[in-house]
């Protein structure tokens, strides 16, 4: 009998990249999901297929003890989602107690991969909540949020925050400041998402960051300064003051340029926005390429950016109130 | 016997909006000049004429107690010149004695107007010295500058740093924090300036970051990150690192965008410039529009921005080693 999970993917209102170093961040949940089905085999094998990741299909199998896995289409980031279902299985079979179990997993996901949109966040707590389940283990949205968190953190090798995870498992706009993590009363904002159809390295860009913040006082001010920012944009989201959320989005673009996480596709989407009237924009995760979030409850910005030569896909996301959750 | 004085204007290297608060920045003089040319009336009458401020030639006469201007091309720009020319023979009557004393003056420049290259400082610096010069006092280059300050402290209502006016008046790179002011030994940098043709109101822009440091915490503390990397900037130019010169351009330029006061003209410019192998980019002077000034010793960058769509005119700069001098 297979088990399927949902989890939604987020932008970010504000406070990527800062959040890795303890400050605070306001994600919220999107209605763009990734699915992740999962059947216990009958040995101990984990066999992994994906059909919709903005990849061709692809399909893996290999053994609970590290025979070399099969793959179809050998590629980065293929590579790297093996690594976050893989330790997400890990995971699921540590909760249960069933450190042998085997399973077939297959993921859909309609976020794309590594573009800011939280795919990562998304299919490890999907993934945690269809394998645990399958092994007759129920966990609250918490746990789910606790045991992807530490598979973010084993994948990423310790540059992870609870942001991503814990707001996919929960569901609408939370609040992340290192450990503590809380859902916030927020109302439906009119988030427009541009696409740049690029993939970014997360690890490369937090590493570029550190990198800066380690050499430099002012890049440490600076990650200082967004971390303000973002406590200044709770009292803005708690009033529902989307022109106040748009001037401080647009500020904390400009933070996150300063630290060398901006692209020109980026910029160019993020300009866009503004100029078809968007009350702020800013690019959204890891940057580097991917995606910008903006704020316009009209049509103007949606269309500017699906006229904008560097952006790919551009579209509407409702704030998702439900994180993880059973299908 | 007339009287001719010229002054260049400058790129910033670092730290424009941040220095009216205090921190420092380092401005340097370009080989672009403004050149005035000061005759004594007979009477106590003003007649300013300019040819070449990339406007149509524009006449202006008036009395010394202003009586209302007889302004041929009447523009908010060609008022503001006014202002500044008014200003600096005021200054000129003082520092001479000869309050009552009329002029011929004319303006020639080849400094866009309000574009980031101080223009008006130039302006003001070279109309100081050749109207002194023109009543028999001759002024050391750091009392032109004293009195050029004042004339822009005045004229923009006390939103005036001493860095336009010590920069255009002793040539070369200078270091301007508060009311100190240095020359520093520099090296001939490889500046490229690109400028989109446009041209931006300083008033606007400077009030628009006083509003937002008024307002936010983390504004104020990137107005300080911006000091910090001044700071750190004065280093590697000591050292005539470019690499490094171009990392801290393109991290101040982010500080700058923070504030609002770049342009999607300019951030095209900026990513043109860096995408051609520029080691850095940045907006220089007040922002909105106008220049971005980049660092490569090739050609690729002058290229590159010569074929952006938003750039009118890509040339390169190189360092004015002699500040105000006559001619």
């Amino acid at each position: 009998m297979p088990t399927t999970s949902s989890a939604p993917g987020k932008v970010y209102l504000f406070g990527e990249h800062a959040v890795v170093y303890g400050e605070p961040a306001v994600p919220c949940a999107i209605e763009r999901r990734a699915s992740v089905t999962v059947r216990e085999r009958d040995d101990d094998r984990l066999r992994v297929s994906a059909d919709d990741l903005t990849l061709d299909g692809f399909t893996v199998e290999y053994g609970v003890d590290g025979g070399s896995p099969d793959v179809d289409v050998p590629t980065p980031l293929i590579e790297a989602a093996m690594g976050y279902v893989d330790a997400s299985v890990a995971a699921a079979r540590d909760a249960a107690g069933r450190p042998q179990a085997g399973f077939d997993v297959e993921i859909e996901s309609d976020i794309p991969l590594g573009a800011g949109l939280g795919s990562s966040a998304a299919v490890v707590v999907a993934a945690v909540d269809a394998a645990t389940r399958e092994l007759g283990v129920e966990l609250a949205p918490e746990e789910v949020a606790e045991y992807a968190y530490e598979v973010e953190y084993e994948v990423q090798e310790g540059e992870a925050s609870r942001a991503d995870t814990f707001c996919s498992a929960m569901g609408g706009a939370v609040r992340v400041e290192g450990d503590a993590c809380e859902t916030l009363d927020a109302p439906d904002l009119p988030f427009v998402v541009g696409y740049d159809g690029a993939s970014h390295d997360t690890g490369a860009l937090v590493a570029g960051v550190r990198a800066l913040k380690d050499e430099y006082d002012f890049a440490e001010d600076t990650v200082e300064a967004i971390g303000d920012l973002v406590r200044q944009g709770e009292d803005a989201l708690a009033e529902g003051d989307v022109a106040e959320l748009g001037r401080l989005m647009d500020f904390n673009h400009g933070l996150l340029s300063a630290l060398g996480v901006s692209a020109r596709s980026l910029d160019e989407m993020v300009w866009a926005a503004r100029d078809a009237g968007a009350s702020g924009a800013k690019l959204t995760g890891a940057g580097g390429g991917g995606c910008i979030v903006a704020l316009d409850a009209g049509d103007s910005t949606e269309t500017a950016l699906s006229l904008t030569p560097t952006c790919a896909e551009a579209f509407r996301a409702s704030l998702a109130h439900e994180g993880v959750r059973a299908e």
